[in-house]
C-alpha cells in the first residue's frame, strides 16, 4: 500500500466522521486559533499555552494513524463551551485500521475530558461543515439560592426566581425563519443573519433549568444571547411579547445580555442523509 | 469589646458549627498536613503547593473574622475525596457578625469548588470530632462501556456488568458491629478496629451505580475497601457469602482492592443532640 504524508484524496485515502464529547473547561474552544495576518507581535493573540480541543484530538489521531491529520469540525464552540456530540471529519491514508480499533486506540490516548463516541467510514461526499442540516444546543442554569461546588464548570448560577412559562412563551416567538442580527455578536463575518430556529424548550430538572435550542444553523453566540434574553424575561425584567420587537430592531443592543460560555453544551448535530451513504 | 488574637474560651468567644460542601479534585484532602517530627528535609513531605480544604477555609475565615482560625473537621477526607456535608467547628472572638452574614461573606471569598452550606452558633459542648454519632458516605461508579468526559472527576469508571443483587447481599453481611481490620488500610493508628456499620445500600441511577454506607465511625479507607470488595463480588469474582470469612480473617489481604478516592463523597454527618443545644 502506498503511504504518503498529509491529507490527499487518492484511492488509498479514507474519510472518517467522528463524534466527540468534551468538557470544554480546560480548553481554548474547539478551533485552533489563527494568527490574523495583521498581527505583528511575537506570539499569537490568544490561546497562549492553552490547547484547543481540535489540536488535542489532531495530535492524538496523528500518533495513531502515523501521519498529520486535519480535523474539520462542524461547530466552532467557544472557550469553555462543552459538547456531547461535536462532529468532525478527517482523511487518512491508514485505511488498514478498522474504525472500532481506531476509536479505542484514540480514546486510550486522549485526556479524560475528551471522548471519541463514534468513528464511521464515510465517502468524500460527507463534510462535517457543509453537510450539516440541524444542530441542537443545551444551556444549563443552576437555579438555586446556593451556588454548587460540583457543577459550577457546567452551569450558570442564577439564584433568582424564574417564571418558566414566560421563558417558554418568549422562546416560541423565536421559532421560525427570522433575521437574528439582534441575537449575534457583532464581528461574526456572516453575509446573512437570517437563520431558522426549529424549537426552543425550557424545562426544570431539580435545581437545573435547561434551555434546549434547535436550529438549521446559528450565528456567533446566538444561543447564549437567546438564553441571556430568556433569563431576563424569566426574572420579569420585560415581557415575552417584546421578542418580536427585539428581532425587528436588527441591533445587538435590542436583545438581552450574553449568558456565559460555561453553561452551554453542543448536544447533537444532524446531517444530510445523502452525504452519509456508506462508502464502497 | 475585648479583641484578642488566637483561639480562646473566654466569655467573648463564640463557637460555630459549619457544614461544608466541596469538590476534592484540586485539594490535597481535608486536613492540613503535619510535618512529622522526624522529618529533616527542607520542605513538608506532601501537599507541596497543593492546598488542603481545611487551610483554604481557614484562610478565608481569617480574612473575614480578622484573627487566625483553627478548624476541627469531623472527617479527614483523603486527597480527591468530595463532600456534600463535611462538618467542622471553630471559635471566634468576632461575635458581632451574625452567622448568616458570616456565611455570605465567606462564600463570596471561597473558590468555586468549596461552599459553606450552613453556619450555626453552638455551645462549647459541641465538638465536630467527638460529638459525631453517625456518618454517611456515598460512592459513585460510572458503569457504562464508555468512560464519561463530564463526571470523570467524581466517579470511578467500571465498564463490567455488575450483579447488583450480589453486591447488595454482600453489603448486608457488613451491617452490624464487626472487627473491620480486613477493611482498613494498615497504619490507621487506631487502637480498636471494631466499628458498627448501620446500612449498606446499592442502587443504580442510569449509568451510575451508587453505594451508600452508613456507620457510627469508619477506619482509614474503610468505605473505599468495602466498595472495592463489593465491585469484585458484583463482577462475580467471588461469592457474597465470602464476606463473613473476610471479616474473620482480620487481615487487609483478605478483602478486595481499594476503590479510588475520586468516586467517594462524604454525604452527611449526624451529631449528639445534647451537644447541639443552642447557646445562651
Amino acid at each position: 500500500m502506498k503511504i504518503s504524508s498529509g491529507v490527499h484524496h487518492s484511492m488509498s485515502s479514507q474519510r472518517y466522521k467522528i463524534t466527540i464529547a468534551y468538557r470544554g473547561t480546560h480548553y481554548h474552544g474547539w478551533q485552533t486559533q489563527q494568527i490574523p495576518p495583521t498581527w505583528k507581535g511575537a506570539a499569537p493573540l490568544s490561546g497562549l499555552g492553552i490547547p484547543t480541543v481540535q489540536e488535542t484530538v489532531e495530535c492524538t489521531l496523528r500518533a495513531v494513524v502515523d501521519h498529520p491529520v486535519i480535523l474539520s469540525g462542524s461547530s466552532r464552540t467557544d472557550s469553555g463551551v462543552h459538547a456531547r456530540g461535536q462532529v468532525a471529519h478527517f482523511d487518512t491514508t491508514s485505511i488498514q485500521i478498522p474504525p472500532e480499533g481506531l476509536r479505542a486506540a484514540v480514546n486510550s490516548r486522549l485526556p479524560a475530558d475528551i471522548l471519541i463516541r463514534d468513528i464511521a467510514a464515510v465517502t468524500e461526499d460527507f463534510n462535517a461543515i457543509t453537510s450539516t442540516v440541524k444542530k441542537r444546543y443545551e444551556y444549563h442554569i443552576w437555579n438555586a439560592i446556593e451556588r454548587t461546588p460540583f457543577n459550577h464548570e457546567m452551569s450558570w448560577h442564577r439564584w433568582q426566581h424564574f417564571n418558566l412559562n414566560a421563558m417558554h412563551t418568549a422562546g416560541q416567538m423565536l421559532v421560525g425563519e427570522h433575521d437574528f442580527a439582534s441575537f449575534a455578536k457583532p464581528g461574526h463575518g456572516r453575509e446573512s443573519t437570517i437563520r431558522t430556529v426549529l424549537a426552543v424548550e425550557v424545562r426544570r430538572e431539580g435545581e437545573m433549568v435547561i434551555v434546549g435550542v434547535e436550529g438549521t444553523g446559528f450565528l456567533w453566540q446566538m444561543v447564549r444571547i437567546i438564553v441571556g434574553t430568556l433569563v431576563e424575561i424569566g426574572m420579569g425584567r420585560y415581557s415575552p411579547y417584546k421578542v418580536p420587537e427585539m428581532l425587528a430592531a436588527k441591533d445587538r443592543k435590542a436583545a438581552g445580555p450574553t449568558a456565559p460560555a460555561h453553561g452551554l453544551i453542543l448536544d447533537r448535530i444532524w446531517f444530510d442523509e445523502n452525504a452519509l451513504r456508506p462508502p464502497g
